[in-house]
C-alpha cells in the first residue's frame, strides 16, 4: 500500500528542521530503523555528506538512523531495499538532474508503489507530482527532462506564498506564475503553504496540517480547500 | 557598433509601461521608425497580438510604430532587416523555447552585432546573458537548451530583490539562489534592481538608472556597485 508524505517545507518558521512533522514521521516510518536519504538537491550547494549529517539530527530524536544514497555503490539496489525513503529540499533542477543521471526515478517509483514509505519536503515533494514545471527554484542546471515521479496525478507548488498586497515589486506573484503554467499545461496544481502536507495512504489522498491549500485547476478560478480535505476529486 | 539596453523591468511601480525609459528609447531607437517586437514571452499567457498591441502604446508616445515578429512570414528575415528590436518580458522558458523553435537566436545575435539597436526587459534581458540559468521564472515549458544570446559575458538576474528581514517564509532568498547557481556555474551574475538597466555602446558597458546593482562573482562575497559604473571589469 502506498504511503507517502508530500510536505511543503522541511522547516516552519521558528522551529527546528522537521520538528513540526516528527510525530507523523514516527508513525509513517514505524517499520524503518534506517531511512535512506536522497540529498541530491543540495540546498545552498552543500555536499551530500553535510546534508545527510544535518538530516540525521531530527531523525535521531525519533530513534532512526539516516544513510545517504551517495554512500551506496548501487543506488538502485539501495532504493529497492530501503525500509523508508526521504528526499530533502534544495534545488529541484539539481535534484532532478541527478536522479536522471543515476537513473533512479523508476526505482523510487517501484519502491513506493510496493509500499516503501516515502517522505518528500520542498524539492523532494515537487518530484512526487507529474512534472517539476511548478517548482519555485532557479534553473541553475539543465536536467534531461522536467518529468518526475507522478506518484500523484497533479503538480505540487511547495512553499506556496500568497500575494503581498503592500508589495511594489513588479515581478510575478506565485498565483500569476501558476496561471501562466495553465496557459501551456492542463494538470491541476496544489499550492501547499508551509506547514501543510499531503498524505497518501493507499487510495486515500488527504490534505494535512493546520492550513488551507490553494487549488489551481485548468480553466477555473483558483480556490481554497480546508485541511483534512480528501483530494481524490483531483484524480 | 553594438547598441543594447538590458533593463530589469518594463515597468516601475506607480508608472506606465516603459515610461521611465522613454527618454532613453527616443535616443536608442533614433534611426528606427518601426520597432520589431518579439512577444514570445507572453506574460500571463496573453496572445502575441494582444502583447504587441499593449507594447505599441508607449512607443506611440515617442512616434514609433511596433510590429510583432509573429506577423512576418520569415522571422529571420524580419530580424535581419529590422531597424530596432525589442524583446519584452513574460516567462523566460516560454520565450527561449519559442526562440529555439523559430531558430532565430543566431539571427538576433547577428543583427545586434551588426548594430541594430536592441532593447530587452525582464525575460528579454535574461536572454542577453550567457544562459537563462538565473531567471526568476517558473519553468512552465521545457526549452531545448538554457543557452542564450551571450551579448554580454555574464548572466542577468532581473527584478533583483533584496532579502526581506521581516519575512517568516522559508523559501530561498534571491541571494541564496544565486549562491546556489555558483555551486554549479562560474560566470558572474548582475542582480539588476527594478529601474536599473545596462547600456552597451560598442565596447562600453555601463550600469544606468538611479540604483546600485548587486554583483555576484564566483568564489567572492556579493557586493554593490553604484550607478554609472563601467562593467568592463566583469568581461
Amino acid at each position: 500500500m502506498k504511503s507517502i508524505i508530500i510536505a511543503s517545507t522541511s522547516t516552519v518558521h521558528g522551529s527546528g528542521s522537521l520538528e513540526y512533522l516528527l510525530d507523523e514521521l514516527k508513525v509513517h516510518f514505524k517499520s524503518a530503523d534506517e531511512i535512506l536519504f536522497i540529498p541530491y538537491a543540495r540546498p545552498g550547494g552543500i555536499t551530500h555528506d553535510e546534508y545527510t549529517a544535518k538530516v540525521a539530527e531530527p531523525f535521531k530524536k525519533i530513534g532512526k538512523t539516516v544513510r545517504g544514497i551517495h554512500a551506496f555503490d548501487d543506488p538502485k539496489k539501495a532504493i529497492l531495499e530501503a525500509k523508508g525513503i526521504f528526499t530533502g529540499g534544495g534545488n529541484t533542477f539539481v535534484l532532478v538532474n541527478q536522479l536522471y543521471k543515476k537513473d533512479v526515478l523508476s526505482s523510487i517509483k517501484e519502491a513506493v508503489n510496493n509500499g516503501t514509505p516515502y517522505l518528500g519536503t520542498s524539492a523532494g515533494s515537487n518530484i512526487c507530482g507529474l512534472t517539476m514545471n511548478t517548482t519555485n527554484d532557479m534553473p541553475i542546471v539543465y536536467p534531461p527532462s522536467f518529468k518526475t515521479l507522478g506518484l500523484v496525478p497533479f503538480n505540487i507548488n511547495p512553499h506556496y506564498l500568497d500575494p503581498n498586497p503592500n508589495s511594489t515589486h513588479m515581478g510575478e506573484t506565485r498565483e500569476t506564475r501558476i496561471k501562466e503554467f495553465h496557459a501551456f499545461n492542463t494538470q491541476p496544481v496544489i499550492g501547499l503553504r508551509e506547514g501543510s502536507w499531503i498524505e497518501v495512504n493507499g487510495e486515500n489522498v488527504t490534505l494535512k496540517g493546520n492550513l488551507e491549500a490553494r487549488i489551481f485547476e485548468y480553466g477555473k478560478a483558483p480556490y481554497e480547500i480546508p485541511t483534512n480535505s480528501d483530494l481524490k476529486f483531483l484524480m
